[in-house]
């Protein structure tokens, strides 16, 4: 079926204040993720493209070194190999697009 | 920048009822669509692999003849070159992302 609900998605704790669930297709990772106010993510890097985006709260991207402050109407760039941190403002609710897939991430959902 | 913020793209009547604000990345085109309560877009394949989500509203799919009726909480994944037809059973906020590019959307916003 080509729907998927996210509900029954079994969700994975990434980092602390990190949850996702996963969508895999033939070329896409979808992130789904529920991050709690204060929760940061390491500065770090991949071959994949990120597209990030909220659809509750504030989230601080740092890029490069620059910060990016956003939130829901807002669409965050992230070409392939460029190292990034993140940091949740408040409770958000965010939405990471990567092609290719993440293989690393599907293998998580595995375990 | 690597911000984008959707209310500074040019909105695009891509067909009656449907108006879409373009974010085109190196390998991926995201298409953030407005659309009329029962407007229809017509059955079309496209080699991109597509995912399409909603915000608000409830829209129905036709992949390959079989109708998926969905609203915020799904994810809907049509495969590269699969036949699709849309209908919009309210007024809806939809979110399609294809991989790679439509250039033939490119095309559209550099008129």
């Amino acid at each position: 079926m080509p729907e998927i609900k996210l509900n029954t998605i079994n969700p994975i704790e990434l980092s602390p204040g990190y949850t996702a669930r996963f969508v895999h297709t033939e070329h896409m990772t979808f992130s789904f993720l529920d991050v709690k106010a204060g929760s940061a993510s390491a500065e770090h890097s991949h071959p994949q493209e990120q597209v990030a985006m909220l659809t509750e709260g504030e989230f601080e991207l740092t890029i490069e070194g620059t910060p990016v402050r956003f939130g829901p109407g807002s669409v965050i760039v992230i070409p392939s190999n460029v190292r990034h941190s993140g940091l949740a403002i408040t409770d958000c609710k965010l939405m990471d697009v990567f092609t290719p897939v993440r293989e690393d991430f599907r293998a998580l959902s595995k375990k």
